[in-house]
């Protein structure tokens, strides 16, 4: 038993939030966007530029559109996840974690992870994003709306080409949580004491 | 606050069980099957008549294919259903109570009910069936298969038939829990827990 919790979210949907409180209340390690900046130091990278190859579906510079640009683009990205995979490994067998997407769920796999999908209904995840916008951000609804849409496409396609099926099928997890509901730090105990019976 | 729980499950998930456990716990009433008792003595029907009225897809006896036999099918079915409604609004006004099926999430919306989804890896189902049939009853794995799979897809119809969209799309509920990896039972605080602060 390693202990191992993937969070996979929906954009706006307060996973990142709900991963957090539940690693404090484990008394786990945390682990996000931040596994991108231990990438990128451990085989000098630049983090933006890491960030990008692998979290967007669209490749950051302009590489035409012959099969030679696509192929080459494909080993960048292929070559970039394969790095975060060996970081999640790592990571994986210390154990004791909570680990926000990155695949992790199905990297880990052979790690039996306890995998958490969070979700939230559109009307909830705008309010979301509305109430942390920086300060001079100001994003329209509508704006916002395809930033949420946009997010999670580049989520679902990340996981197809990590060997997935469908994101969010909630086959792929083993608890579903809808935070449109409750106060997700309300929500944390409870989750906590469920995972310890998995 | 009325305390109404909908519990929508597959079929071999142990979400009776689930159910039956969870009202226990929280010392709510509990309501499944036994609602069409409670129609067919109130209207006086043939429990077994009305039961598969209102659960299968497909009419007890022959009536035809014309359109005007599937027309008083129709009518039939939603006469029922609606006797099905007019027995949960009643449990629904009183409260404190988990209830299996009957689209109850559906039927019950503008009570705001926890509405939790619960499902099982197919393996585990086959399972969880074999390991529940009666003395002398031995159905073969591929029956079971195909007896879960109908059932599930009479379920489908009835949430589609009851204005729902898609069965099972965990948009539609608050939790959808994944019984595979763990006991039941041990399930039951943490969730009760959880449904508490929702």
């Amino acid at each position: 038993m390693k202990n191992i919790i993937t969070i996979s979210r929906e954009f706006g949907s307060g996973g990142r939030e709900l991963a957090k409180r539940l690693a404090e209340y484990l008394g786990y390690h945390y682990y996000d966007k931040n596994i991108l900046d231990i990438v990128a130091e451990k085989w000098d990278i630049d983090p933006e530029y890491y960030e990008h190859v692998v979290e967007k579906s669209t490749f950051p510079y302009p590489i035409g559109k012959s099969f030679a640009a696509y192929s080459s683009y494909h080993k960048i990205k292929t070559d970039s996840l394969l790095k975060q995979r060996n970081v999640l490994m790592e990571i994986a067998k210390k154990g004791n974690c909570v680990i926000v997407g990155r695949g992790a769920d199905l990297v880990l796999k052979t790690f039996n992870p306890v995998r958490i999908f969070v979700y939230a209904n559109m009307e909830n995840k705008l309010a979301r994003c509305k109430g942390r916008q920086a300060e001079g951000e100001s994003l329209s609804d509508s704006e916002l709306l395809r930033l949420i849409k946009q997010t999670d496409k580049d989520r679902a396609r990340l996981y197809l080409f990590l060997g997935g099926d469908k994101w969010g099928r909630k086959e792929n997890y083993d608890i579903c949580i809808n935070t449109s509901k409750g106060e997700i730090k309300d929500m944390v105990a409870p989750l906590g004491e469920m995972i310890k019976k998995l």
